[in-house]
């Protein structure tokens, strides 16, 4: 994957070599970097100059000060620090390390290029399911996924960071069970399900997948949002 | 399922009424309702009797004082509250609502009657495997599913609360990637993306299914619990 290639185009030419043919609720997970190289999100570390702030906190951390200054660029808050690690809320809404920049699997650069997230996912995911509508008239839902560390429990797990064609969550209050009694708030990640289920397939390593197709989901016709999986700060007793 | 049936010997009468013969590598999921109604776990809310905490925190939250009390007792300690919520941290190490406590298709009793989760989940993924592997010869893991809601994230998602079998974290630090850069902090929560995976198909309504078949999954030989993807607080900086 180079900038500027088509992500929609070299999907649909890889399934065609696969001999696949898509179908309507197909769901496409695709991996972030993939996306972010698309689109130009690998920046070389050489070329940054790291600001004030960034020296200070690389400094605390102990990370390299120009990565420390695109992980600000991309951040809107800093959450917290330790030894090698930077938490943050990222400009998506979402709370991750090192604002999901990546140094892995980036290219034969290794460390001295990392990858950005893309721009908006959300759009990101909604042009390549337009262009996968457009050249194969299924009606598919695209999820660009990452995988993020978590609070409470240990373990990085897929999720979704772009959602087109497909509910982000699934709200299943006042349905009700098969003993007739209503669920009680019950809305389901089932956008960041897929990006853990397609997590399992895509490895993280040197057999790594960028893509992988879900078939037989039945989902609901909506049309999600990544962003809607975000919790509002007001609403998070978790925390 | 009724308290005192044999989960492992009905699972292995519907993969043969399905006509299925298990594999080595093969990882089952299993829904928690069913594990906690085979071992008893249902509890009729008339027959608890709240003390004088559960009572002012019903209270406060707006809850059956009753169902308040069995939450106290499945809890270490209590994190947050607000109207028709408790956050608490249960006893088996992870936070959740309500203690896991379950009030939807636990039985034609409806709303009176609660599912506790399992005394201990990785005890009962371990006695499940032992008796597939024992009859079948096929070395599979075993994953008993809950749902989740968590922190920064909206929706609930799927996570193993029992695993037998398998890696539940796998640790992938030290493997190159496929330009040869060394992977950092790669802990993969492999028995949460399995948990998550089986979630979609699960459903929780209607056409809910109690267990799911995973294959092909390639996972490295390795027998973890769920306990090991509880995150010490000490190493949680996502809080």
């Amino acid at each position: 994957m180079q900038p500027g290639d088509d992500v929609a185009r070299l999907l649909l030419a890889a399934l065609d070599r696969a001999g696949l043919t898509l179908r309507d609720g197909d769901v496409i997970a695709i991996a972030q970097k993939i996306v972010s190289k698309a689109e130009g999100r690998l920046v070389a570390l050489a070329g940054v100059e790291p600001g004030d702030e960034a020296q200070r906190l690389a400094a605390q951390v102990g990370n390299d000060p120009r990565l420390m200054e695109l992980i600000l660029r991309e951040s809107e808050a800093v959450s917290r620090l330790r030894q090698g690690v930077i938490i943050v809320r990222h400009r998506l809404g979402f709370t991750s390390a090192n604002a999901g920049i990546d140094r892995s699997n980036v290219g034969p650069g290794g460390g001295d290029e990392v990858l950005l997230l893309p721009l908006d996912p959300d759009v990101s995911a909604r042009r390549i399911r337009e262009v996968i509508m457009g050249e194969t008239g299924a009606a598919v839902g695209v999820v660009i996924t990452d995988s993020h560390g978590r609070p409470f429990r240990l373990g990085t797990v897929g999720v979704a960071i772009g959602v087109a064609g497909l509910p982000a969550l699934w709200d299943r209050r006042g349905e009700s069970d098969r003993y007739g009694y209503r669920l009680q708030h019950t809305d389901v990640g089932v956008a960041d399900e897929i990006a853990a289920a397609a997590g399992l397939l895509m490895g993280q390593a040197a057999e790594g997948l960028p893509a992988v197709l879900l078939r037989g989901l039945h989902l609901p016709p909506a049309d999600g949002r990544a962003a809607d999986l975000i919790r509002p700060k007001e609403l998070d007793l978790y925390r």
